[in-house]
């Protein structure tokens, strides 16, 4: 039994975990002594007494002696054996993790050197290449004479771009959401890719209100076009898209050339992608060139230099003190995301780093407004969301002026009407030191120009109408489509439904206007439907609805006029698409996919000899927008409204969350890397109030 | 002897890192099966070994049998212990330490959630604060009756500014090198600081170059000047200094108000610092408003923009062959450090970014051009490092042009004559699609009209002279300072011996003009002259040498006109201090201890009813200039120049060490972590050749 006791210590030693299994064996008189010791010596303690034990007993054994342990001791003559205290111990292990993890650390610090070292290019790559001569000396042609880039100087550079030089044409207008998501899904090797667009870089606009105060830096916001380009081997012209000529497939774009002059010239397509994007809408209001707008970087530059300057010229000491109150007054008009993110933003910036380094009264005297011509701010949202975001910005000391109207921007005030409770218009003012405009979106000119050009067709004022498979209208099929704030889904549902109901009318020989439509008919009716729209799934079920209730009543049938008044409800409905980097994103990705398909597919049909015909059709489903929620920041708190009814509003955690939304859908792995730099950076140091 | 094994053994486990030692009491029996174990198992092994025998001892000495172990063996009846192999071990630990150290890593992060959410306010801070009358509505006065800033707004704002109210009034006149050296040296009670700067910002200006092209971004070399000041609890006024009045001891400075109209004050000082640096040197040269400078960060984002449009220009189909030659020929004018660090960084640029996404043929028709009036480039360093500066460039294909004088920049070309070498001069063109003018600087104007206004006292055209204590000459003694670029310090170290000198002279009764000086009293004045002029240490030391040379032939006298001759060539060199950041900062520095001593002698001084003399002198010594060495970047290898002959070149180590030193001055915790940031960036990302 005791020895048995022995060998298990012994093994428990081993593996030392298991040390306390042989406090069984500790004789009493020893106890005594361990009691002197410190108790966190305990542990080394037992191991030593046990260890002795065991050599008493093996000495009391041999002899046939079983005398107590204490005659014993003083046999053994020997120091006892060091051991080494908890403390000791303790600092051992943590020393060796410490030096186990500083040499990891530092071994990818020296690592990250030494990639770093081979990122420097020591010679210069100067061999011979080839390049076409016409892409040195175009040819000229096309309606106006122009040069047509037909061959690029780039397209010899790589045996990818080599082998995609005789592939179809894909020419993409505009570096926005829709243009980026189309390249990011293409396939590599299908087309042979061209981007035009005025800047050579795509901007991540939902987080632009968090550059224009410094909580992000502006190259945080940006990824090359190019770098997203290369990926598809395509070729980048960093110039304004004009005009399209259809009949000719060319593309007329111009550009500045180094001595100021325009040039145009003409770059010809198989197929085109418009993605342009859209401009602030004026709404006819006088004077906006005193307003500042939030579309792009230099806007953003604009509004921070603008706001520093406020504050600078507001700390002078020849500043009046109603002067002063003036040019802290912000007024932000439009109470959209754009918007209303803004004023959080800036009421922010002003509460947590103005107060650091200016002058106290300063905060004293700042007032931020926010005028919107609806009842409520963020209308598109969730009652709640728009609600909570209201009693946030009203405990924040931001005024939010609804059912307002500017009528006019000053250079010193902003006037506008509200329409009081009674419904009466007043005209009010307001000194304002800086003037947002974000109220909404308009077409730019190429698309007026376009929808022009093609006529009845296009009857939609603000966008370029497309077909469900984004097909702009009034084009040759399958040349030209259209995604993005620029374009519109018209989805001709009530149309489409009451063509086949008189049909169906004549074929029972009835007249349409006394049609009484059956259950079962419209069954057929629906499911016809929700494959060439499938946006309009949940607009269907509501009909299905009023059926299903017509039907308990008044044995299933349906009025024709009743049936038409509801369809046309519906199909005013679902062709205003939101003007949202979401929706751009799923058409481009959409789109993506059918190129994708239809080239592979072509290449089947031309084998085939086939041309003509509904190949998008054939080739992929039509498409389908799936709202997934929108969410705002609203000054360290966030709203998310995940729709039908669903929505979350919050303090801290919800603006982490905002921001992991974002950082998850941002760009690229070094927007990501940026983005959480820079947000370390304002924990860490605030922002930083320079213009520059 | 075998218990005292055993008990070893036992000691040697509690110890685990000894067990080794329990070898020995092996059976030789067990060592069989021991050699059918894995070696990585022996460790193990061994253990288990060991405790066996403890165990079969035990048994074997009760029963007085001392048989061998291996007939013991059957009797021990129960499964052998589990041993872990040292692989599983390995495991076990590797795991541990990783569970420790992402558990702490973990805790990093979550730590720093939390430390980032406390950095957010919020509830808005709107307290009464007391503001006084005479900060709102500032009383008029002066030469031009202009208001007079006495007080200001944020006086009141915290107990520290309170109490500097009625302190000196210290006014610093520019946010630059010598301006923030003095603020960071400065004590924080001892003076009402105030600095005026058209800029709230400081710039790291020898980075300058690097930002550019995007290898640093800008915010990673600028520090607002509030935080800076806020250690001393100072204020801050955004305007332009455009006259002292000395006598009234008042700064006129003006800034423009939010209609665009000039308004002009007075701040009013009890000591001015006047460290407004300078401008850019035109050298009378036609046509440089086609030129690019670089002197801050509005120019950096000029000049990055501008090589982004050539690039992007380049690119389109509708360029010419020869204007893209010309677009991508990039001239830098001036061979100093600021013009070859462009060049090289340039270089890199187009080296390793260039080629990733643009197309092959601009990298082949990208040229960089260096034009330098001198023989060498970098021709302030030591011989070698310009030399090594200048192969490296051969090698890298930037083409230095020496001896060559700009006549003008036009819009596509610049024209320049170069010296050949049999004397003549000889007219060149070059077509060039940027011009970066980088050719030393000149006097801001300001410094001109203020060298204009104290009249002869100030004879030097290039900056506003001052004695060896920084006093301004000319202004009354203790009242303004001037440091950095915009001044130099007159070392009249000639004028001084030769008074001293004539002086004695008359006294023994002699002609100076025929007096033959002994070393003794050489010695004399040597040691009186030191004292004055620590500069010129050096060169007496010169002086010393020549008359121990004398003094060996002639005996040790030296013609009082060659002394002379000696003494103005000594005082030339002395006089013009490089225009570096260097200089400025040791002014900067040297003038803040000396306010630092002045402030707590004055308590005294004032106590005593002194106020007039040379308290300066008394409280301090004179300054002196410690050239710590010069260095520059010249593309993925930099060059130092430690001064007195000694000079390092290499490649990329020495690239790593020009960033240490640059790390280390960089101006705050945030901008070196910045400037981390950037370089990882760099070496992860590359530059991102996007402008805006």
């Amino acid at each position: 039994m005791r020895a048995r006791n022995v060998s298990q210590t012994a093994a428990g030693l081993a593996r030392t975990a298991n040390i306390r299994q042989s406090t069984r064996i500790v004789a009493p008189q020893w106890k005594n002594s361990m009691a002197k010791l410190a108790p966190g010596r305990l542990m080394q303690a037992r191991t030593y007494i046990n260890v002795s034990g065991v050599r008493s007993e093996i000495r009391d054994r041999a002899r046939g002696n079983l005398g107590s342990f204490v005659q014993l001791r003083p046999l053994s003559g020997k120091p006892l054996p060091q051991v080494n205290s908890w403390v000791v111990n303790f600092c051992y292990r943590a020393g060796a993790w410490l030096g186990i993890s500083v040499t990891v650390l530092g071994l990818g610090v020296v690592g990250f050197f030494l990639y770093d070292a081979t990122t420097y290019k020591h010679e210069g790559e100067q061999s011979d290449i080839n390049v076409s001569q016409l892409a040195l000396q175009p040819r000229r042609g096309g309606p106006d004479n122009l040069p047509i880039a037909e061959v690029f100087i780039d397209d010899d550079d790589c045996e990818a771009k080599k082998q995609n030089k005789d592939k179809p044409k894909l020419v993409v207008l505009g570096g926005g959401w829709g243009g980026i998501a189309l390249l990011k899904s293409l396939n590599p090797d299908d087309y042979h890719v061209t981007v035009i667009s005025p800047t050579n870089y795509f901007l991540f606009t939902p987080m632009l209100p968090s550059a224009t105060v410094g909580t992000l830096e502006f190259r945080s916001l940006v990824e090359p076009i190019r770098r997203i380009l290369s990926r598809v081997n395509g070729h980048f012209i960093r110039a304004k898209a004009e005009d399209v000529h259809f009949s000719d497939k060319l593309v007329e774009v111009s550009q500045v050339d180094s001595e100021g002059k325009e040039v145009r010239f003409y770059v010809p397509y198989d197929k085109l992608v418009i993605a342009v994007g859209s401009v602030t809408n004026p709404h006819g209001v006088k004077g906006l060139d005193n307003a500042f707008f939030l579309k792009d970087i230099n806007d953003a530059r604009k509004i921070r230099n603008q706001v520093i300057r406020n504050l600078e010229v507001a700390c002078l000491p020849t500043t009046s003190d109603d002067e002063r109150k003036r040019l802290l007054s912000f007024v932000v008009s439009g109470g959209g995301p754009t918007g209303v993110e803004f004023a959080a933003e800036m009421y922010d910036l002003l509460n947590e780093d103005l107060t650091r380094h200016f002058p106290r009264l300063l905060r004293n005297e700042i007032s931020v407004h926010l005028i919107q011509s609806r009842s409520h701010i963020l209308n598109t949202y969730d009652e709640t969301v728009s609600k909570y975001a209201e009693d946030r910005f009203a405990r924040d000391q931001v005024e939010v002026l609804t059912n307002s109207r500017v009528k006019e921007v000053c250079p010193d005030k902003i006037v506008f009407t509200q329409k009081q409770p009674d419904g009466t218009l007043v005209t009010k003012e307001l000194p304002a030191g800086f003037v947002l405009w974000s109220t909404g979106v308009s077409q730019t000119a190429l698309c007026q120009k376009l929808a022009k050009k093609l006529g009845d067709v296009q009857s939609n004022r603000h966008a370029l109408e497309t077909d469900t498979h984004l097909r702009l209208n009034g084009t040759p099929l399958g040349d030209v489509y259209a995604i993005g704030d620029c374009s519109t889904v018209q989805n001709n549902v009530a149309d489409h439904i009451i063509t086949f109901l008189r049909t169906l009318a004549w074929k029972h020989g009835k007249d349409p206007e006394i049609l009484q439509l059956h259950f079962n008919d419209w069954r057929q009716v629906a499911h016809d439907v929700k494959k060439r729209f499938p946006q309009s799934v949940n607009h269907l079920k509501r009909l299905d609805k009023l059926f299903a209730e017509f039907d308990k009543d008044q044995s299933g049938t349906l009025d024709f006029g009743e049936l038409r008044e509801l369809l046309n409800q519906i199909d005013s409905k679902l062709t205003s698409l939101p003007a949202t980097a979401q929706r751009a994103h799923q058409q481009g990705c959409y789109l993506a996919q059918k190129l994708n398909k239809l080239a592979h597919l072509s290449e089947g049909l031309s084998a085939n000899d086939i041309r003509d015909g509904d190949l998008d059709a054939a080739a992929y489903k039509a498409f389908e927008y799936h709202h997934l929620g929108s969410l705002a920041y609203i000054g360290n708190s966030a709203v998310f409204d995940l729709g039908e009814g669903w929505s979350v509003a919050g303090g801290l955690w919800a603006v982490y969350a905002w921001r992991s939304v974002y950082f998850a859908q941002s760009v690229s792995f070094r927007t990501r890397c940026l983005l959480a730099m820079d947000w370390a950076k304002r924990g860490l140091f605030g922002r930083d109030l320079m213009s520059f």
